[in-house]
């Protein structure tokens, strides 16, 4: 059995991550039945200087032939000048919607070894354990009119829209998941303001009823982003539209202590997945060996779990990345200064891990 | 010289603690030149149960003969039904948007008393001095249409609209109060992915060249969301739109520990402001002197200050609220089993603050 994963280095950091990630893939699936090809396109700042375009066709339709595809981080300021009418992060946005992934779940879990290098006290972030469930292709990213407006340009608006159809898929994705952990959805909306809210309440409160083992509750969005930091171990499976996701899930990622060690997954219909960091692509210390790969390792993890079915090979890399941890390795963002640490560098890291 | 000010106790523990508010301001007001009227009128729930809509008329009327309004907090349970097509909320939505109160301020600022009550570790939050400037009146709250559509009403819009001349006029208060304060503005945005947010960019930028003094940056709201937590002693003034502020807002109070602490006020044109406290009704304590009336306390220091120009008298009652928590007193919800607390009911807190 053949599979294909495309791997999308993007710009930054980006190559050196991904090349981490499929280091620890290749360990990994050497010793499994399963034959897996890496193939490498363009996307975001990288595929702008090469062809024109942050997404190029090529790129596309050879995500479209793979079974799982690797991200890295895109973006920079080369490409942030406002007169640049194409941006890295079209890539990306792009790349979500021809693909249709349109549940993007970000796990966030507590490292024991790293909890002190959270800004947020210990006792608050011991037992965090939670999966954020985005929706990732509706919302305000992609609704129309986005535009300028009036004689002379002086409105402007944006358009938040979701049909049930999509609102009723991630919704199930995030039941369906929580069935797997700790049966709790909480779902997140602004409800006493927006329509749209109470569209999605209403189908969170539906798709209950066909999961009577699962605990939901609701929660608006300003209070969700105080229990977060608050009473953050409350939580099992969080499920939200696409801006709200964005806001809630880069906040999130302070109770792990590093953006540094967050995955992600962004999956459709098929088995077929994104994963990437959490992170961006840091230019600044691009190509000096400090970045740190943990979290593109994890999200090759996620890939494993969710496109290819190799639970075990998944939980093998986890469990490698704890262990790495507690034995004092930490990439240059993980410094605490605390005893025992040993500060390594990118390469060094995915050595130990593998 | 006769000002009035019209209370709005609303539901929940919002008569507590207005009532709270208004004998610090008699007490305070006592020794001024200026003779204050209080007129009380209903608004949220209490107005739905006495006059069938959360803003009567009569309430609109009276606040628009006013210097100024105090707000309690509006909601509960009891008006929650999804059956009830007038809720509590739609009160505050409609006086903000009756009276034109564009810019809501939320100081943030640590209490040197309290800073252990924070789930965020001592030294993030020591030097906190900030002030969220939110646009209050349009976005994705106002914007039109807000609706379900379709043959099965399958599809459902929010509308995200701005003009560039309500952008533009709470930009200019941010800019004007960082002048009084350390001179720096984060302008929080999504420009990567919101056409509104490229207008509110430039118009940032624009503002900028007219305040050479001030240091100006712009955030992301997903980078935002953890910078707050990250490193909040970085702001000075942050500005945002209202959608952005409502989270960020309430995101960034649990840098001081409690709810319970923080003020707003919401300003428009002229001088008239409502002044608030940031915290819900609590329905589950009201009527058992639980409150904590410190926030709607400094909510009316806000109210000397912004409407009628008492500054001497509105640090007065800051200053108070201070050495009352140095001297140990806490209300229920500020308690951190420290030595030396002292715990008291909101009226003795009043008592001491006065
Ligand atoms: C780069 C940006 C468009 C993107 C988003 O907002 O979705 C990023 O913040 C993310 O969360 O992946
Ligand atoms: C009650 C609700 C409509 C309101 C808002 O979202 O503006 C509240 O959260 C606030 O921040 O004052």
């Amino acid at each position: 059995m053949t599979k294909t994963i495309t791997v999308l280095p993007g710009d930054g950091i980006g190559p050196e991550v991904t090349e981490s990630a499929v280091r620890v893939l290749r360990s990994v699936l050497e010793k499994s039945r399963i034959d897996v090809r890496f193939v490498e396109k363009k996307i975001g700042g990288a595929a702008i200087d090469a062809y024109g375009t942050p997404l190029p066709q090529e790129t596309i339709d050879q995500c479209k032939n793979s079974d799982a595809l690797l991200l890295g981080a895109v973006g920079g300021p080369k490409w942030n000048e406002k007169s640049m009418k194409r941006r890295p992060e079209q890539g990306l946005l792009g790349i979500r919607k021809a693909m249709g992934l349109f549940a993007n779940l970000r796990p966030v879990e507590t490292f024991q070894a790293l909890v002190d290098a959270s800004p947020i006290k210990r006792s608050f972030v011991e037992n965090v354990d939670f999966v954020i469930v985005r929706e990732l292709t509706g919302g305000l990213y992609f609704g129309r009119p986005s535009e300028r407006r009036g004689p002379n340009q002086e409105q402007v608006v944006d358009t938040l829209a979701y049909s049930r159809q999509e609102i009723q898929r991630v919704v199930e994705k995030a039941f369906r998941l929580a069935m797997k952990r700790r049966k709790k959805v909480t779902s997140i909306d602004k409800a006493n303001v927006l329509e749209s809210s109470r569209m999605w309440r209403e189908i969170v409160d539906l798709t209950a009823e066909r999961y009577p083992e699962i605990a939901v509750n609701h929660q608006l969005v300003d209070s969700a982003a105080m229990q977060l930091i608050t009473n953050p171990s409350q939580f099992d499976v969080l499920v939200t539209e696409n801006m709200f996701g964005d806001i809630l899930s880069d906040e999130a990622s302070v109770i792990t202590g590093s953006l540094g060690m967050m995955p992600s997954a962004s999956l459709n219909a098929d088995k077929v997945g994104l994963y990437e960091p959490a992170h961006g692509s840091a230019p600044d210390i691009a190509g000096q060996g400090k970045a740190n790969p943990l979290a593109t390792i994890l999200s090759a993890a996620l890939l494993l779990r969710y496109s290819l079915e190799m639970e075990c090979e998944a939980s093998q890399i986890e469990r490698a990345v704890h262990d790495v941890l507690d034995h004092g390795y930490r990439t240059y963002d993980l410094q605490t200064a605390q005893q025992n640490e040993k500060t390594v560098k990118t390469e060094e890291m995915t050595d130990r891990v593998i």
